[in-house]
């Protein structure tokens, strides 16, 4: 799990991670003889700079780092950015009053930058236009995708780390907040509780709409917590994920108030075998649809393989979703530093859904699992 | 505040607003010639369908309406979708396993449509390439932007009592916390506080990231709530949202812990008075850079011009930010129905920030401020 392209922060301004980032994205530059890359606003531009504003694109070419916000982020860019980089690496901050892709386009302009990296799945019809339409007559741009998710799939020890609290932080919140499920508690109020106590805890804020369903509305793989009463005799699924200092966390447990029947207990122990036999499948090496397969074969076994309508799970990091997916039709090669959810599910109309969702960190030999919470049907 | 594109459903499944909205799109694609419009994952799709999952298209044209998503949202889509239009005018709900880009090109296909619309703010690079790829050749794209956001301005009477629902959920939401702030408190505790109480009168979640910044911090005018320590004799800047059924609110309060100085009082004040010239131009046929104008015209007289960095206000709804924007260059007229936000602030370095934000309504003959907080500077 180590990391050589992000050495631990030291007195060397080159060893910070945003300034061994940027190295990266000079040589990728270079490899496809682009100029500059743009980075819209999305995960990837924090990534990139420290940056958390709202507004803002970030150009980088191999010798400098412009980034472009407005008015109300100045101080914010100046204190995320300007600490973030070394003194000889530094963001040069840009502030526009209006609309920044005119900024970025003189920039361009001035800097005589011909070729432009951008990245498609991160922007829009209308700023890709309205970017070509302000740019210099010698100057093109070039679909460069994919380069910073490629570079965020492998975490640092240090984003597995920030990860790792966040997991942390939220299974400690479930805790908190089972603690408090009585009879008769709406679903929307057990995930305003878990929420509340994932903040207290130390997140940001949720990394996902928290998933609270009991009963049958347990069937509806991403259930929007409701008013209903969360009733003796039922399954309740609790699907909940932090994000803190940005990192994501994403945890589904199980719980049954009363006596579960024997459907549910066979249901609960099919889909457990499928969630281990599928965490026995990580390791640096293996294919994403391996570990897919490994799950989906389980329950195969039980009758249950149509009820298993998603894939086994995803890549997660600053975003709640991100790359590899672990999913039937997916080839991605594990490697060391992948921090991925493991969480297959079967869900039936007429009976209910059940999950069970871990956050595992790939290591050198094999996986970490994260997610400290036991992994029993939790009875109340 | 009458709106005669959406009367108030009935029995009539035809007067149902989400058939009305598809009757105004129908009537759009007929202007433009075009056979249909595809709408991609945003409020615009919940808008037209009701709809609320976290991936979808919608296919609209005179005639039909198709829905296409995942297997995990098969029953959700069913239940949201299905109840919500009449029986004649029913969503014909896709379920495709995988992408979804090539099962909106085959019905694109199978129904022999050649001009399609799309949206090119609600569409990445990457989808409108992905799409062009898989349409049939006699089929092409384009643009249609803004048809579905100019719906949206104007918003139905019932449409405006949810906008209200979810200010009075924020504004008690605000008192009980509130009532909880004591010196040592952290700015994050706080923002947690506010967010549970949200919750639990009836909000899905916040609009957007809870603002708490006290002392010098508010001089961020986009603050993120951080583990500082509210301390006695200092300024605090809450700015909170709710998003109740999906409807957004929007409120910016001050409050000082100790005695305010002479500054804070006058900076208060001074921004008061511009909130309440910005709110006395609101009525329909007004500017909003008039509107705007009102505000920054009492700042300037009190030599504070250069600290109010950000425009006056924001349209919201379904989001937190739509049309139209209250700024110095923006002439859209209001109208009734419009909901707006009047937020003027300013903010110094040394100092610290002040803004005191509203959500108004426009009426036939002016306005109605829906946020009932009184907007005294909250001393503590």
């Amino acid at each position: 799990m180590t990391d050589a392209r992000e050495p631990a922060a030291a007195g060397n301004p080159a060893s910070h991670p945003y300034a061994a980032r940027r190295r990266m994205i000079a040589e990728a530059l270079s490899g496809r003889r682009l100029d500059a890359l743009l980075v819209a606003l999305s995960p990837n531009l924090r990534y990139l700079s420290g940056f958390t504003g709202s507004n803002g694109y970030l150009l980088l070419s191999a010798e400098r780092a412009l980034l472009f916000t407005d008015p109300r982020y100045l101080l914010q860019a100046r204190q995320e950015c300007l600490g973030a980089a070394g003194p000889s690496r530094a963001f040069e901050i840009r502030i526009a009053k209006g609309p920044l892709v005119p900024a970025v386009a003189s920039a361009i302009s001035r800097f005589r930058w011909r070729r432009i990296g951008y990245e498609p799945a991160r922007m829009t019809c209308d700023a890709f236009e309205a970017l070509k339409a302000k740019l210099p007559a010698r100057a093109s741009l070039t679909a460069a995708g994919g380069w910073i998710e490629s570079l965020r799939a492998i975490k640092s020890l240090a984003e597995i780390d920030l990860i790792r609290r966040s997991v942390v932080t939220n299974s400690r919140a479930f805790e908190q907040a089972a603690a408090r499920l009585r009879p008769g508690m709406k679903e929307s109020d057990l995930a305003a509780e878990i929420e509340y106590r994932m903040r207290r805890l130390g997140a940001e804020k949720p990394s996902f709409e928290t998933i609270v369903a009991s009963g049958r509305r347990t069937a509806l793989p991403h259930a929007q917590p409701t008013a209903a009463q969360i009733v003796p005799e039922s399954l309740v699924l609790v699907d909940m994920g932090s994000q803190q200092d940005g990192y994501c966390s994403d945890m589904t447990r199980m719980l049954f108030l009363g006596n579960p029947t024997p459907q549910v207990k066979r249901t609960y122990r099919a889909v457990l075998e499928a969630q281990l036999a599928a965490i026995d499948a990580v390791r640096p090496g293996a294919r994403t649809a391996d570990v897919d397969a490994a799950a989906r074969s389980v329950l195969q076994a039980h009758g249950l393989e149509e009820a298993f309508v998603h894939s086994t799970g995803h890549g997660l990091g600053l975003e709640i979703h991100e790359p590899p997916r672990i999913g039937r039709r997916d080839k991605t090669r594990l490697a060391p530093g992948m921090a991925i959810t493991i969480e297959p599910g079967v869900y039936l109309e007429d009976f209910g859904g059940i999950r069970i969702e871990d956050t595992v960190a790939v290591t050198a030999h094999g996986c970490e699992i994260l997610t400290p919470t036991p992994k029993e049907l939790r009875i109340l």
